[in-house]
């Protein structure tokens, strides 16, 4: 990721090599701020409140939080607890899961005096493995963007929705990724960003991740999306994923699923891109994976800074209203153009992504 | 319309006998406040600021604003320039021109003394009108929420969007004409209101009217709409418009054709209530309609209320971020279930506005 031009992580080991330091993304835009975490419970309480969000880094900071614990008390019962209060924290983007998984069969069967720098060693991975993968799967969009932009004359015009971003994860994003590498082959883009209510992580993050590249972006409200392709201003869409099922139905963020509508009405591609511990092998389809349902508030206020630069929660409804807060929405596999992984672009059925991931065949739902 | 109990106008002549009042819809749901307009001036800006808004209300702020500039000035030159500085106001609504037209031709044939009173009177009679159309519309509507709540044994759940409340016209408003009547006849309701970024009509007015009247809804975020439908937890959705083309293409809200879009796939039932001077009879079908784009700064900040109850606006986006602001967008036909007007509910093709209009057989687009 680039801040102010500087190459940066969204998660890393801190200078006193014992914290874990991660971009505060709740204060972005206005301001650029580390939080460091010490221990597991910082660790789930920063994916909780969205300090750190995002499918990929959501696991990686949880995996952190499992080496965070083990220093503090390695043995199986501390394990186990760390394992379970990181889970609870959010319950629909699968990577959680997978890190938690995976960071528990490196160190499970060790002796509790080896387990926290094993968990450290594990969590280091995953982040190495992240940028590599996110890299990965760019180049195959990349190759996508560089034949759709053939087509046309001006720029080319790629919607997407939320952030998923470099902050989604360890470095290049996965819905961005394709965007970076063709923005910095000098392919000419312009990225239409939803703000993504409630939260806004569209008019925050991506935004923000847009301007910090210098990357020409437009931001409008979700609404506009489908107007938008409509008016034949978009030449595709490409979205992230908290969790994919084995069939290519698209867990992500609330809006996505009307997105999709809407691109599949006016013959706009729409791409997923998803690197693979996203997919979740034991979800038959859609209705299989849970949704998380957020605070009202969420909905009742929002979040932003005044004339004076000071951060204000402004309320817009009437007192006493109540707010419905789905924080997910499932795409149907049918809407989806393609899903771009890590080993290349799958068509979004069972077989499209077996043939990706021959290895899984065996998986049962 | 009610306010704290009290059967309350949008639009009246103040009790001075000379000026006209609006509430002031920029300040609900927070405060209920009057403007007074005193001249043609006065009607156009509060039109284009949206004090009042609504595409009935826009239309009979304009004849008022008409009968003010009578008073100013009654020749010919007077009552062009009133109606050209009105009618340049908002670009989309199509009630605005009708307004204005038929104000000129109950006063242009007469003699400039006796055109203010007739411009009044006229004025007078378009809200009279209103009421009356509103309420028809209503009940035709309200036969269909009859006949829809009797397949359910809870609440009827009704989705709305932006606000095409009683707010939104003289009394009644158009969407919310069969839901008011329903409610008053003591049929179980659950409204679903779309919050409609970017100026939040629907958190801001809809939801007011709502509470105003006691009836139960739920606010959320307009990327929800479609996961509410594939949720199954809405019946129909039921929308107002801002303008309707011959061939029953709607041109209402942006957002409303990607609700469209959810509804029919997920066979959840989709009206537009439509007062006739809302259709279009000279314009062939939508794309015939010019679509407003206002101003970025309605996507990039938002204004709410403070902890203190003060009046906030909040930035969202980076410094310097661009924004498209298109406020409004075009349903096709084929996605509109039905249209309901004052003289029956009928199909969105020419064939269908036309049996309920056969008089209008004549207009070409």
């Amino acid at each position: 990721m680039r801040v102010h031009g500087q190459p940066y992580r969204t998660i890393f080991v801190a200078d006193d090599g014992v914290r874990v330091a991660v971009i505060d993304q709740t204060r972005l835009p206005f301001e650029f701020e580390l939080r460091h975490l010490q221990t597991a419970a910082d660790a789930a309480r920063a994916i909780r409140d969205m300090i750190v969000r995002g499918a990929p880094l959501i696991g990686v900071t949880a995996a952190y939080g499992v080496a965070l614990a083990m220093r503090e008390n390695s043995s199986d019962v501390g394990l186990d607890s760390a394992l379970e209060q990181l889970e609870e924290t959010r319950p629909t983007a699968v990577n959680l899961r997978w890190a938690l998984d995976r960071v528990r069969a490196a160190v499970a069967a060790l002796p509790p005096g080896e387990r926290a720098d094993a968990a450290w060693r594990e969590a280091d991975a995953i982040v190495v493995e992240d940028v590599a993968i996110n890299h990965a799967l760019g180049q195959h969009g990349l190759a996508l963007l560089r034949q759709l932009a053939r087509k046309r004359a001006g720029p080319l015009r790629v919607m997407t929705h939320c952030n998923a971003g470099a902050l989604a994860t360890c470095g290049w994003g996965t819905a961005t990724a394709p965007i970076f590498l063709a923005h910095l082959e000098g392919l000419p883009l312009q990225v239409w960003v939803s703000e993504t209510r409630p939260r806004l992580q569209g008019a925050n993050l991506t935004a923000w991740e847009m301007a910090e590249r210098g990357i020409p972006y437009t931001l409008h409200a979700d609404v506009a999306s489908a107007a938008l392709m409509s008016l034949g201003e978009v030449d595709l869409v490409i979205v992230g994923a908290d969790r994919v099922a084995r069939n290519g139905d698209v867990c992500n963020k609330i809006g996505t699923y009307g997105k999709a509508l809407a691109a599949r009405d006016n013959d706009v591609p729409f791409y997923v891109a998803v690197p693979s511990p996203t997919i979740d092998w034991a979800a038959a389809a859609g209705a299989a994976i849970p949704i998380e349902s957020r605070d009202a508030d969420e909905v009742l206020q929002i979040v932003g800074r005044d004339e004076y630069g000071q951060t204000q929660k402004v309320a817009i409804a009437p007192h006493g209203a109540r707010a419905a807060n789905p924080a997910f929405d499932v795409t149907p596999a049918r809407l989806v153009t393609g899903i771009i992984t890590e080993r290349g672009i799958a068509s979004a059925t069972v077989e499209g992504l077996l043939s990706m991931y021959p290895e899984r065949a065996g998986t049962t739902a």
